[in-house]
């Protein structure tokens, strides 16, 4: 039985296929408990090369890497206003510990602001001791009532990053960075291009000032808000007193930043560039970018040669062979296609006679002839042009499915007819954002970095605005 | 004001002085909630070295990473009978979530044997599938009375490895495999000598046939229990029905084991090799392998002499200058001290006069003088002297501190005089350790595996033995 056919087409029920995906290809599992997944070795590994790529860009910056505790005391998490007013719902609660009643219950960390904070305020005293830059990798868990694998799981995986600045300027800058290298993540890595803006005030975190995004679109024409990064003015600082002496011996309240990269990520990857026939794995991001199969795994000749083949290519490339005997060559063929491998040779004596490798391209389904002579450096070329291909189509889809509307007439047009990002002019106003949520179910997504600069007319009040914004529905 | 004189001697009160070091090197500082700990950047980047190597041997042997949910459903952990008894005085307990009520409790994964295998059971279906080998990388929480920094934390950052396989010798390869990586690393990095052997049935894991477990001994004659690998046979496959079709078509339950290495590692290195003036590090883990301290930082020629030493460092050492001019030359020497930064390069005009550099060996206290011209080359050389010094330090104290009782009056008088480890001939007994437990607060460390092979008495009872323990107070 094919794994192919117990996919139902992504193009039906959008939801349907994408948990289906994720289940035939090994992603991920339910978890017992309501709304949590287990992380299958397959998905756990395509979320160790995004960490070591992020990593990797957070230590070059001098961010350190630290972990403080997953329970956070109730009174800590209600000292600033705004936080504990967005997370209350959400929240996990822990009553009882070693057998017995707590006095203070304890929050499962949502997001570790308070209780970072409340340690910056111990070790910040002088500008001496500023910037605090750190970074840390762990769980955390938001009660969901409505829970979608990677995409919204009552737990998922995350960095956090939490710095303290002597000025505002400065602060702004850490945060700018964040939304910058999370889009180099997503461009270079999982090749989905998107726009990086502003949140809306309705739309931002809670305790921020303002809230940077990056915004990719799906097929489906929804949006998906993939990372943010938050500029928390000094809106943690006065209420948790981090304070420092300035070089003149004043007392000033520290600058913060925040920003977030999370398993969710994933969701945005399987969503964005999966097909009918199941996941299509960019090759930087693939657990496997060249899978060997030889229609044979009985001819013990035809397996040399794909070992030769196999040998040349590993150690510079992530290959193996799938030498299941009890397996038909076309059901592993699917197998891998739905697993997504972006390179699938496909080795019979013909092949083995000719010295030669057919290999598929899983994005674009293309079969290329390759000399087993060179097979190292045409595999390399070939992984190259299809990371570069995968990125070429997002940004073709983003652009096309990117309109412009004058008013809200056509705005509501555009969004029954296509979905996709809308481009408007647009005084941001949360009254009018909630009257436009109920009557479309789309939302600001961002004030987009690369569109300001024009004037025009707000497309919801007609009075002048010179900002623009892109809307859309979203995950 | 001086750190080091901050710090109370080691050969006093050593849990004073154990505390003192972990927040005067900047380690570990304590969390809100009880029991929790802030692993600092300067602590976090050891482990981080630590997960490192050990993940690169767990990957190297063909396990997986994944990940597994944080809650586990009350139920689900009470279908293995002792694992449950063993840990309910221990769990922390989540009753709600999203603003409700729970219907089921969720416990806050103590260890996930019991998660994991559920899914393990959904998994293995005939000998195809196994084995199944998958580690993670993840934070649990065992509720403690009386805790210490890194020693002994109600939540704590391990690796458990969890493996199922169609035979037991197949899983007893493993589980030694197990215990032999960690004491690798223990050795080679951590430069901690210790015995691997088998935990006696008081002391063994709830819900494991036998444990191994890597015991090593501090300073003060007690011994830490530094990790352990399990042999859980078929404890967990029989309740959580994880089994499997053969090659002959016999359905059988799978073999497994579990091990795992944790933070708790970082509080026996601090304990290990620390000293009155604080923290020595081993080159290997060290955050910080080379320190270098102008006397001056505000002369402009001094400061470019250190430049010069750092670039020819920087890339193949772990390196820095320090550049602080509001702390006295004494004070950043003992601050360095204090952290345990393996070697301190102190610069004077002396120093840059004469092309050279001097450079105290934090283990030994040593100062070497070294060529500017060869300072690569000294300066690694130094720290592999260092390293090998280390763990010839630990290897000799372990011996030394390794005394035989024939009795069990020669067994207390060896406590009293030396505590350290006590070798003894003994058969497992449980109701006669309990006994010795109670009147000298001893048990058995293990059964280690380099000492067996000979013939003798039973401390306690006389009769014939053929097994030798070490007994020791412990952590």
């Amino acid at each position: 039985m094919s794994s192919k056919k117990l996919l139902p087409p992504k193009t039906g029920d959008l939801s349907d296929w994408y948990t289906s995906v994720i289940a035939l290809a090994d992603l991920a599992d339910y978890g017992p408990a309501k709304g949590t997944m287990i992380i299958r070795p397959y998905g756990y590994a395509i979320w160790e090369r995004v960490v070591s790529e992020l990593d990797a860009e957070i230590k070059l910056k001098g961010v350190d890497n630290a972990y403080f505790p997953l329970f956070i005391p109730m009174s800590l998490l209600q000292k600033e206003a705004d936080h504990v007013e967005g997370f209350a719902p959400e929240l996990a609660v822990v009553t009882h510990g070693g057998g017995e009643e707590l006095e203070e219950k304890l929050v499962v960390r949502p997001t570790s602001e308070t209780i970072m904070y409340q340690s910056y305020s111990k070790w910040v005293q002088s500008w001496r001791d500023l910037p605090i830059l750190i970074n840390q990798w762990n769980n955390v868990v938001r009660w969901e009532k409505r829970t979608m694998p990677f995409l919204r799981t009552s737990e998922f995986l995350w960095q956090e990053g939490h710095t303290a600045h002597a000025t505002h300027s400065e602060a702004e800058e850490m945060q700018m960075w964040g939304i910058k290298t999370y889009a180099k993540i997503y461009r270079d890595f999982f090749a989905m291009d998107g726009y990086e803006g502003y949140k809306s005030k309705s739309e931002r975190f809670a305790g921020a000032d303002n809230t940077l995004t990056y915004e990719s679109l799906m097929p489906s024409g929804k949006a998906l808000q993939a990372c943010t990064s938050h500029d928390l003015g000094q809106n943690f600082s006065r209420p948790f007193d981090i304070s420092f002496q300035d070089k003149e011996g004043v007392m000033q309240n520290v600058w913060q930043t925040s920003w977030g990269f999370s398993t969710r990520s994933i969701g945005g990857l399987v969503l964005a560039h999966g097909d009918d026939n199941g996941l299509r794995l960019p090759p930087k991001l693939a657990p496997i970018q060249v899978i060997i199969v030889p229609v044979k795994p009985q001819d013990s000749g035809l397996v040399e040669y794909c070992k030769k083949l196999y040998d040349a290519l590993n150690g510079q490339v992530r290959v193996k062979i799938d030498m299941r005997d009890d397996e038909s060559f076309g059901y592993r063929l699917n197998k891998w296609e739905v697993k997504g491998v972006p390179l699938i040779f496909k080795i019979g004596n013909k092949e083995a006679e000719a010295g030669q490798v057919t290999a598929k391209r899983r994005f674009d389904g293309i079969d290329v002839a390759i000399d087993a002579s060179e097979v190292l450096t045409a595999t390399l070329a070939q992984l190259s042009d299809i990371q570069d291909t995968m990125l070429k189509a997002s940004q073709q889809h983003l652009m096309a499915e990117t309109r412009e509307a004058k008013n809200y007439a056509e705005f509501k047009t555009i969004l029954k007819e296509h979905r996709g990002f809308i481009k408007v002019y647009w005084n941001d106003d949360p009254i009018i954002e909630k009257q436009i949520k109920d009557e479309t179910k789309a939302t600001s997504r961002c004030m987009p970095l690369s569109l300001q600069g024009g004037k025009g007319i707000d497309f919801m009040t007609g009075k002048p605005s010179k900002d623009v914004w892109l809307f859309a529905q979203s995950y």
